[in-house]
């Protein structure tokens, strides 16, 4: 079938798809490791406090937390259960459940937040702001738009 | 310090590369649940598969392997130990222990590949392919290009 056909991807685009997917997925990797090593926080634990330092007073309860993160609410309620038993977040409020209850840092948290922060800023600088250079950079968000503009477009027209 | 300040990127700059590796994360989530639910193989499962089906004579030794998907030889051989039991590989050789044999496809392992690839690719076309276009696929191979150079490239200079 002709149209089948026409579906799958040529040669050369399967080489530029598995050339980016491989260079992000090691970058992604060697960014964790380093993460870690220089602050034991995973890339899921510095992206909770990150968007608790910037909401309105460090503050959110888990569906605006969820939605900043762009995860799913059980992969992040997982997530900010096991930062609380490692003593990073807490939940404060009145609902009788906790579901309700606003996510807020502990000190413990901040502390963790604030060291990991610096170096963190600087492995992205140098793994890819630099390699980067300004063109690619531009070139990064307009993919980035694209991609999401594809994942959101739902079926294939 | 002014060398210490102008290691950081600039507020755009993360905003961009936030934007960018959570849209190739979202990506790559979205690629493996399809091709869980199309195939039940991990993307891992498939690369494996893939490089074998690349492969002379669709065998590779572990090492060649490893190079070939890029991975770690700790990752790879729990990978293929799952694999193997799952019954979708086997190993073959002379080597008194198994670290020398060869890896290579079961029959099944086979057809669990041949009936993974066709959706898989239109996924990958679907996905990645036709939302970026000619422009931006060109650009996304000189940032994975970018990407690699500045991994290898070792201490920010």
């Amino acid at each position: 079938m002709t149209e089948r056909r026409r579906a799958l991807p040529t040669a050369e685009e399967l080489r530029i798809w598995r050339d980016f997917i491989e260079a992000t997925e090691v970058l992604r990797a060697e960014l964790a490791a380093r993460l870690h090593s220089e602050s034991s926080l995973s890339p899921g634990d510095y992206a909770v406090l990150l968007a608790l330092s910037e909401a309105d007073g460090h503050r959110l309860r888990p569906s605006g937390l969820a939605a900043c993160i762009g995860w799913q609410r059980s992969r992040l309620s997982h997530q900010v259960g096991r930062m609380e038993r490692r003593g990073l977040l807490r939940r404060e409020g009145f609902a009788a459940d906790s579901r309700g209850a606003e996510v807020v840092f502990t000190d413990a948290g901040a502390e963790a937040f604030r060291r990991a922060s610096l170096p963190h800023l600087r492995d992205v600088r140098e793994l890819f702001v630099r390699p980067l250079g300004p063109d690619e950079l531009a070139a990064a968000e307009r993919i980035a738009t694209a991609l999401r503009k594809g994942l959101t477009a739902g079926v294939d027209a």
